[in-house]
């Protein structure tokens, strides 16, 4: 029996409504994880999968063989966050199972047989946003991960393994690496697994399709010359390899090393109500009627520190991290729990020099270990706003601060609209909005593709880009950026109303599939990466997949998985 | 009323069953054009869209405004062939309508609302390679297509217009461009539409948002400065200024130009049954039982002739264009025929130097009108085989010719196996099969991602890359060239016939959609350009678009439109 039987053994699935569930939680620490054991030795640290089975999000299925539901990557997201911000000795991550036999069995199946087709599609979303935290903490922060697949990986399982930078197995018969999706389940490896084969591990496409129909894997040394994976290592000299190589890795990273002290990822102050959840910088408002989210992000109550200790001093309540955190939970929330809020318009309040300060203050201190975490977070962060499937529109009034770091919310939206001069009845003596471009909009915040947003915005214009790049610092009021290509529409304060609405109405009046095919296309602009490969190609697929009867109607493959009954499927290619 | 609402004016669209239809048929000739006009004046050809009503490919369609279906796109693909082989004197082309009130309506929408979801995909796939075929012809061939957009294009008929070189709109108020496909059938602009907008127009990402959402479109000077046209023209000097800039164009082209006479694409002669599909070079013997296609592809009957003029002498017939003919109709008749065939069997039949001949002849006349066509040719087919949903496996036997030209067939192969050694029973004095890497290996047949199929397989590993193409000209047998990642597997006699069953078997045993998926992203390692985004991406979330209730359900935008009822969506953003 393979391990996906194994964990999918007595499964009886049928499509689950959550239509009664809480909202799933995203915040969580330490202390509460269920499914993993977060160990310290120096500049080492082990990230041991040990799945609660009856810890699931919902009690329809068992999380047999370190399988794994939303709840777990959850806490995988946290650690990963954890290890960046609060451990600064930490260089080398070592990513195992606390089992003996099992690695990790991937996705749980009864939970992807039960679940309605938008959240099979929103978690695998967070699952591939977590892989690429991994590598990015690899490629940008100094902090290494190592899979140290001690059992048998599969399907998702392997596909995390595929995230980290090096990836060692026990050479025995038993212990193998495989992605069983295709010929067990009619699904993809879709979590990065295909595309990680090929345009990262570089395995020759032959010898992938091969490997992607083979559902009992490969094992030892076949695997390493398949570029499977890194190393085999007998049982014997196991840990103490696995403890050499993250020695060697740890010893190359860049990260301050022992003595320095990370700085604590406090409780998110939260209150989530039917129709708003507000934290201390950011404020949804649910209007579940429009289908609409108005979110308000608040600028720093105050003048940037005047060195970067008082970021360390200040922790997780600098104004930039903590608006982060923020911002990067409500993305979350909003996507998982309020599916039926097709549009987000994204609003700022407050002084953008204070934003700029602020900014400024992490740029010029991009050597210190906790001002480029916090960057590479906004990051992040912002790279959630690109794949979310919510039309987003940004409104630019007075009194708002889209400025350097908070402007690229607006030039992640959809569209813009900045208010030509100001709101006459409500307050005729206020400064009019202005945007203002600073050097976090070139450089430091790459969308997936490798680009600024705004090079993607005027990609192959290089003439609009470096005009607008001329204006690096000044206030743009309307008609200036409107003209520079900045923002989309500057209507004044007669039309203004009336154009915020007829958008946000005809938007919520279309398809809401057609609306995130058009957005995934065009918010795309330019080059390709893997990541982009990943959500654009490999999702895609793996989308329409979920949807076919072949995977997920009754008498289909992922439905009748562990049931005894052969898939019966509908033989044409399409 | 817009046009697309006038094309679908009195449809009552349900999903259509074409089990009964005759085969679809590619074999056409401008003698049978029902929809098209083509017209000479020297260098510049004029191509007329005038759309038959009636004469749609069934008959529970009208073909209103301009509108198409395969059947239309069928002469299109006819018509773009004949251009390049039989008019080497044409340089520049003007793609226009016969009606000066529609330029074209698109696709034809009740077609579309009836189709069943493969024939949607399919249609979509050839629509996207004929206008591929058209950026060819402008980039490589000096025949460079000039939309005279005198009349609405609206969807599918905009898209047309952006496959050209140059797009002109006549400048008044009634001749716009639209992309309505979102706002009025709930689907993508999902022919080239979003990825040529931001990508070949580099129309910016938010006012492609806009432009996408507004059904009535854009027209005249406004069309021009969102960069959606590159030139508005009035009625008064329509006709002149199109004129004048077709003659620009055609004075830039390196077509041999006026007094040079082209080849004529005689009619293949084609034999079709049940269970066989043959012509001259090429034979696909349909195996319905086992869901396989066993094509065999035989090799040049003479070597190549001593130089180019007994190519344009030998015209239609000589072997490499022929084979391509054949390869060409045989892969678009079994894709639209045949989709209950999973699995395509490649093999040759024939001398490797004779096809080595044929190619080294094409090679060095690269500067010949008539030798540049056949390789692009060869080129367009061959990439049809990346794009096509069917498992490909490529057999390599004693007496095959896997050499230059007709490697490429086995390096499009999802996997390839190479005999090692002889069949003993059958022939065991054969020649054990060799295959043989060449100059038409290493960068002529680019695959759309602008990598040779070499250069994919191997992307990343510059050695084995540098490795392989050391061996150019050197007859590999099995072991070698498996050893050198050419092929995937060289089994021995004894165990060839068992490997080559369990593979088919297996293949046929799997979901067809997860092979489509799996495919599609292996196939592809490397980078991406606009023709693979337009595959992967944008085909990707169409087809999910496509088979999602929002568009193809009963109470779906595709199928409401038209009856007066709005949609009824799931307002679920996924």
């Amino acid at each position: 029996m393979t391990s996906l039987a194994a964990q999918a053994a007595g499964s009886a699935p049928g499509e689950t409504s959550q239509a009664d569930q809480p909202p799933v939680e995203f915040r969580v620490d330490p202390a509460r994880y269920r499914h993993w054991r977060l160990a310290f030795d120096g500049p080492v640290a082990t990230l041991a999968m040990a799945v609660t089975e009856r810890g699931g999000l919902t009690s329809d299925y068992e999380l047999k063989l370190n399988s794994y539901d939303l709840g777990v990557d959850i806490e995988l997201y946290d650690a990963v966050q954890r290890l960046r911000f609060e451990h600064p000795e930490v260089g080398a991550v070592v990513l195992t199972s606390a089992s003996d036999k099992v690695f990790c069995a991937g996705a749980n199946i009864r939970m992807l047989a039960g679940a309605p087709h938008g959240q099979k599609v929103n978690f695998c979303k967070f699952t591939n946003e977590t892989r690429n935290g991994i590598e990015d903490a690899t490629a940008n922060s100094g902090q290494a991960y190592i899979a140290a697949v001690n059992g048998t990986a599969s399907g998702g399982g392997y596909e995390l393994a595929l995230a980290c930078d090096r990836i060692m197995l026990i050479d025995d018969r038993s212990t193998a690496v495989s992605l069983p999706e295709l010929p067990l389940l009619g699904v993809l490896p879709g979590t990065g697994g295909l595309t990680r084969l090929v345009d990262k591990r570089r395995v020759r496409r032959d010898i992938a399709d091969y490997f992607c129909t083979r559902p009992e894997g490969v094992a030892g040394k076949k695997a390493v010359s398949w570029r499977l994976v890194d190393e085999a290592v007998p049982r014997p000299q196991w840990e103490q390899t696995v403890a050499q190589r993250a020695a060697e890795l740890a010893a190359q990273s860049g990260r301050p090393g022992p003595g320095a002290s990370g700085i604590e990822l406090t409780p998110l102050a939260k209150n989530r109500t039917e129709t708003e959840i507000s934290y201390t910088w950011v404020r949804a408002a649910l209007d579940r009627t429009a289908g609409v989210v108005a979110i308000t992000v608040t600028g720093p109550g105050n003048d940037a520190p005047a060195d970067v200790s008082a970021v360390h001093q200040q922790g997780a309540s600098f104004w930039t991290l903590a608006v982060t955190r923020e911002l990067d939970d409500v993305i979350l929330d909003l996507r998982t729990n309020e599916p039926d809020l097709g549009t987000w318009l994204l609003r700022t309040n407050g002084d953008s020099d204070r934003v700029l300060g602020h900014d400024k203050l992490l740029l010029e201190n991009s050597g210190d270990w906790l001002a480029n975490e916090i960057v590479l977070y906004l990051k992040r962060t912002l790279k959630r706003l690109d794949v979310t499937s919510r039309s987003i529109i940004a409104l630019i009034e007075p009194g708002s601060c889209f400025a350097g770091s908070l402007l690229e919310l607006a030039l992640a939206a959809d569209r813009s609209y900045q208010l030509d001069g100001v709101f006459e009845d409500e307050d005729p003596d206020a400064d009019p909005a202005a945007i203002v471009l600073a050097e976090m909009n070139t450089g430091p915040l790459l969308m997936g593709n490798g680009l600024t947003r705004l090079q993607t915005r005027f990609v192959g214009d290089d003439e609009s880009l470096a005009e607008a790049t001329r204006q690096l610092g000044l206030p743009l009021l309307a008609a200036e950026a409107a003209e520079l290509g900045l923002v989309t529409f500057a209507p004044d304060d007669i039309d203004w109303a009336d154009e915020i609405r007829i958008a946000t109405e005809e938007r919520a009046s279309f398809s809401p599939d057609a609306l995130t095919g058009m957005e995934a296309n065009i918010r795309f602009a330019g080059p390709e990466t893997m990541e982009t490969k990943i959500f654009g190609r490999l999702t895609a697929w793996q989308n329409w997949i979920f949807n076919r009867p072949n995977a997920a109607g009754p008498a289909g493959a992922l439905r009748r998985f562990g049931t005894g009954q052969r898939a019966d499927f509908d033989r044409k290619r399409i």
